[in-house]
């Protein structure tokens, strides 16, 4: 199992509505069957007291594994990379990371 | 319901074996019953084709609350902290996260 990770540092624009209400159900939609779960979180607070969070939000997308992963997302990739300005103007840090635990 | 994310820069040294077997079960220990669940990904490759993970490590660690997080931690924060340069000498990124999805 592996997930792909997406942080998006602190910027400006960050559209929690449209987020979560429209790109995240477009990549379930593009995405299956391949796509096993989606978690979010929203940063609220860095490690040391009185900071913010580093990542505004993060994603990650669960997959069987990378070629599963990379074989869905190919003939998408410009329709969910297209739509991110709609909500945020951050660039996210986008990684691949093998579940061990 | 919230995740503490610990993210470990790439690194000289990362020790898997120790991380694994010792760090986290003295953290599932400390931190019962507190904590709910750990996940655990090894970076194996970053967003770009042949690019490395920006993070070597992702930990993110589950709570019902920031509260219950804080209470659970201060008691145990120098065991915890102190133990990571048994494993690694990356300076771990921390934050908070509210769970949205």
């Amino acid at each position: 199992m592996i997930k792909v990770g997406v942080f998006y540092p602190q910027s400006e624009k960050f559209d929690w509505d449209y987020y979560l209400n429209r790109h995240t159900p477009l990549i379930q939609k593009l995405l299956a069957p391949a796509l096993k779960k989606v978690d979010i979180e929203k940063g609220i607070a860095g490690g040391a007291p009185g900071t913010a969070a580093t990542y505004q939000t993060v994603c990650n997308l669960h997959f069987d594994s990378v070629e599963v992963f990379q074989t869905a997302f190919a003939p998408h990739a410009s329709a969910i990379m297209g739509d991110i300005p709609n909500y945020t103007d951050a660039q996210p840090i986008v990684q691949i990371g093998e579940v061990k635990m």
